[in-house]
């Protein structure tokens, strides 16, 4: 039996879904919601690029099905299946690979519907690709441009997290595992963004950077936004390696945290509060829309110029 | 402007379709037609294994679009759309990958919706995917393994002239463009596929080879099939270099064909035939299935042994 013979033999027994149709038909066939939009997304991950060589294939899995879950949650939607583009490693990653998977899918309760096994050339770095699908809400999905002047900037979760977990990966800092399992296993705040996807004005996920991000949103909307530095919410594990200035720009450019950034009319805290309550996510109103283009950012001393990179820029922007 | 930004600059001149949102949104948001089932599928192509470095990048981009349209096809469905992930190779090749692609996208009629656009480090394999979705047939989309015993065997178009076309690009043998065009820019039978997705009893398209594939099919079934290896169409091309029992072997075990296989009821000769006359398309009756299991082989001379490969069963085998 190949290796690729036995991976997807692996990949049957957690892929019982019907519309998977045991991974031997041509294609997935699925039976979505009557009457709701389809949102899809498709995001890689690159080894040395997106993910450490050395980071566990179990997290790797993770990370890829939650970075796409995230994209959903960031529409409001509703996931209802995935379709997985795999590069065969070798039999222990590989398997340790589908652990991972199957982990995942069952936390975030997403099932397996199909997707491709390739083999790649020896020492070759790998790609891995996931497509996500997912059932928008009945009301429509909000878009990344949506933000209106006046409209308040708002934020899930904490900030940075995820930035020095990566540090720790790498080894250049000692820190509580919590920071390191924010990069490695990022939690997609689907539940929270379906809660709040027909009050929001505009929401997007933070992949690349709070800052970036915001900047994005901010254009797409034709809007400036003015973001409060000391607003940015920052976890007692990160403010344990310090909260000045510094430390909070350079949470607010990290990326891969994973959380939602979202606009929202001005006086709506108690609306957004209440709507997210039962799913045990902080929110933080940390700025705000205004006429005309551009970023600024503040804090209690004043107004803070911009760092020379606002996110990783480099990274390959999600197309949809 | 990094290779990156303008690599998506260029997609995005290339997807005007709204549900694209302009590839500036986290996930692409479609309004599948109401009352029908959703077709999914993904397949990679990674470079020195599915294509030739030397393949021209328009046609690689052809090839990856039509890959993923030829399941739809066999699932009878209505393209609506496809998401690309895309590994940059350098500005030259990718602008030429753009080309291609908006060539395809347009012959084909599909819409690009998104996907994302990776950097990878020098010396990995680029691995390319694309995931197109699809709308299926209203009374449900064909299975991969719902034949009968009794059921007759057919297939589309002509058999092996990819597998030819694949000697031609790799130097091998000299030989008619037409072949050549085979292998590297297939045309996906989505209109037959459509117009037959009521009728058949199972269907699937040919991609590893027509012997494997319909030998899985069988397997998928419960049943066995019989193939009149004589009855395999083949085109003028490839019988310009041989039509025995050899030739006849070596196309039937090809792959790359991605014609139609597909199994009806005995005696529908005619419904099919009419059914399929608007496409200009050949379908010819190949085989029959029976109770059992396997598969055999005949010609005129008698009964014909198995080759020890029945097609490219490396490959990564489509999981859905």
């Amino acid at each position: 039996v190949s290796a690729e013979a036995e991976f997807i033999r692996r990949l049957r027994a957690i892929a019982p879904h019907p519309a998977a149709r045991g991974l031997l038909d041509d294609a997935a066939v699925l039976t979505p919601p009557p009457g709701r939009g389809i949102v899809l997304s498709h995001d890689m991950i690159v080894e040395g690029v997106h993910y450490l060589a050395t980071d566990p294939p179990a997290d790797v899995a993770w990370k890829l099905l939650a970075v796409n879950l995230s994209d959903l949650a960031a529409k409001g939607a509703e996931p209802l299946g995935v379709l997985l583009g795999y590069c065969l490693a070798g039999a222990d990653q590989d398997t340790q690979f589908i652990i991972g998977l199957a982990e995942a899918l069952h936390a975030f309760g997403v099932p397996l519907l199909g997707g491709d096994t390739v083999s790649v050339p020896p020492g070759a770095a790998r790609s891995l690709g996931l497509t996500a699908i997912g059932a928008a809400p009945a009301a429509g999905a909000p878009s990344r441009g949506g933000a209106r002047a006046g409209d308040a900037l708002w934020v899930s979760g904490t900030i940075g997290d995820a930035g020095l977990g990566l540090r720790i990966a790498r080894g250049e800092l000692v820190g509580p595992a919590v920071l390191l399992a924010r990069y490695r296993c990022p939690l997609p705040r689907l539940e929270t963004g379906r809660a709040l996807a027909g009050t929001v004005t505009a929401m997007s996920d933070i992949s690349d950077g709070l800052l970036i991000d915001a900047a994005r949103m901010a254009q797409a909307s034709g809007c400036g936004v003015s973001i409060d530095l000391d607003a940015v919410p920052l976890s007692a594990e990160l403010e344990g390696f310090g909260s000045g200035r510094a430390e909070r720009l350079a949470a607010a450019c990290a990326g891969d945290d994973y959380e939602l950034l979202f606009a929202a009319p001005a006086g709506w805290d108690e609306v957004l509060l209440r709507l997210c309550q039962p799913y045990g996510v902080m929110l933080s109103r940390i700025g705000y829309f205004s006429e005309g283009g551009g970023l600024a950012l503040r804090d209690s001393e004043g107004a803070v110029p911009l760092p020379a990179r606002l996110g990783y820029e480099h990274e390959g922007r999600d197309q949809g």
